[in-house]
């Protein structure tokens, strides 16, 4: 991983690097980041790579040179910024889910501040029965720099109909089939995490029935079409 | 619901539309929407028809394409997007209370967070007195698809003094003569929602006597001459 | 009150007017206020008048033209809008402090969740200290269309340090030598509001010692030279 | 301290001062300060002096000249501005801890609300663990006008791997290499003070070991080459 860029002089993939370094814009609109923490990555399409934010780059005035193309071992293999630190864990998914084309990280406060507490997020509001399908699940504390990350983000959400997930004392990581979808799932999912946090500040927030979670979540994946 | 819109090559009722696509902005401007959640609908004077955000329509860069033209039974009859798929409400609300001219829908987080616990928000701030004439009802719960969520509003707004209700679980549908007047019944209700919260988070908010309620609900219904 | 503008043709103090217009982009900047609601107002030097924000008149684009000149008895003597339902507030205010040159109204959230409370905000940091000299004092419930909230102002900032009210279940006015100092007044009100809601919510605020309050206002207001 | 400044008329240190005033705009832009309340300094590199932001200046339309040059006592010697009134905290930690080579002071709203409680930041994400190596300490209470501050700065930070420190019932100070390295440090302050704070209201945050917590402090040290 983190390995020195080889090509530097002519960017390769520069459509679909200037659209990811477009899209982390989200992130700040959203206020899901803060400072150069956060990062979206996306499969290359028919090559067994993908892209990624640069290590420590500024999300103000990213351009496509923020963004590292990387094979799927998380080797950079043509940008000028050593790609983000959490490129093993993106690097992980892309390996072990070929479902997935994009990816999201983020500390963004309110989920965050469930996964601090090792806490899924109830599903309470129809807006998560739809986009989430039930709670928004906890991954297991892990440490940077091996498969760790990646094997609790694959090991938690493998099977769940939550494109997100809550890692402990982290922050969430979000899956989709292309980068966007995964940005959508970041926003709402920090969305999501702060109508409920507000809820149950003052109370106890009043159950869906499972059969209510399942007719909406069915709808609404079957309306868009995934 | 949601047929294809049978003309999409000259768009009627523009300017209404224009209008109404701007007031959008008021809905990300106040923090009361996120991604493509939340709408603004308004009834065409003198037509059995009401225009309405299209589905899945992201809030920036919209304009008045962004904006679809339904009968009153929520049949898109202008325009080149779905409309939204909360149009059978609005349809419903347009069906059965006459008075009402725009409606708005949103997710925002702190009412939203009421409608969680189906809690309605006491009044207990005089500007709540003004607006809403008392507390902000709450609705049943009601699952997406048939008329369940229009005859909730309905049903809860009929006959009360609040513009605003939390429909349980799912968040806030506020009516007023136009699209604007329902426009400000949200950011203020989002605006008392949260005001309210923070006062309860900390103790109980001392209520005010219902004569106080009535005398500042007739006097700010006066000069604003509803 | 509110009595229609006599002059709407070429309007005076219109320098006074623009200067007051742009500082209510003070008010909206610092999340104060929604909608149309809050205003400031400021004493025409050497006159028996005073401009003030007009009525329903929106935050954006807010000119010379939404600011209207009253006398102190609260009648509108030059512009194009009728003055702000609160104009009867202000005016009562000028005619019993001669000291007050500049008010301000809003209902700031933090701050009028603990005016709900009827709470005053104690005095546990130096800013607080510095700015206020003590606590944040309430001030009665009182409704508006006579004397009553002048009343309740005068009557509680007079022989007060602060310079800030908490009127019950309403929200904030504030007093100033000019309007700008009244809206630093009523930008530190929610400032601090909010940051000792947010201590107050984990436990309790240590307090200041009354003579290290008394110590720190001195030196303040001495290098501010009020 | 604030003395006059003795040369107005041609500003020394100019490429420095243009760029710490840019850097203030991190402060506002991330919500960490309200009105002319906080500061950004930096030591000039190879002089006994540091620039500081003037006293009582505003942020909109911050230039060069609102930063003040100063020796190490304090004492300004160019500038249009009189230096903040925090300038001797910031002259005691550049005499007592020649590491430093940058300063902040803020009363950002969740870090101040811990300060307010003199309760530090317990470590309980792994952000914090990178950035902090561990919790934020709380530093003693102060009055300004000595050196009271300064060596409760110095000697809470002197030993401590975190760069910030909260002073009790003040608000944040942080060090680093440089002003942009403390303004970071600053930044992630309030950023871990919301999250945390946000996990306290619901429960208890889980603890994360110390081996942990050192593992991932060095990593990152490392990593970013302090």
């Amino acid at each position: 991983m983190t390995a020195t860029p080889t090509r530097t002089e002519r960017g390769t993939h520069r459509a679909q690097r200037e659209r990811v370094a477009a899209l982390h814009a989200e992130l700040t609109g959203n206020g899901l980041v803060t400072w150069t923490a956060g990062n979206v990555s996306e499969r290359v399409p028919g090559e067994d790579l993908f892209v990624i934010k640069g290590s420590g780059v500024r999300y103000d005035g990213l351009t496509w040179e923020g963004i590292t193309v990387c094979d799927l071992d998380g080797t950079a293999v043509d940008g000028v910024k050593k790609p983000s630190s959490d490129t093993d864990a993106h690097a992980y998914v892309y390996r072990h889910m070929p479902e997935v084309g994009g990816q999201v990280h983020t500390h963004s406060p309110y989920a965050t501040a469930w996964a601090a507490r090792a806490e899924p997020i109830p599903c309470v509001l129809t807006a998560m029965a739809d986009e989430f399908g039930g709670p928004i699940p906890v991954g297991p504390f892990a440490l940077i720099g091996d498969d760790s990350i990646g094997r609790g983000i694959v090991g938690t959400l493998r099977g769940s109909r939550s494109p997100a997930v809550l890692m402990q004392n982290h922050g969430v990581f979000t899956i989709g089939p292309s980068a966007e979808a995964a940005v959508k799932a970041a926003v709402m999912t920090e969305d999501v995490a702060r109508t409920v946090h507000l809820s149950r500040q003052l109370g106890e927030p009043l159950p869906i029935a499972q059969a209510d979670v399942d007719s909406l979540y069915a709808r609404y994946q079957n309306v868009y079409g995934q």
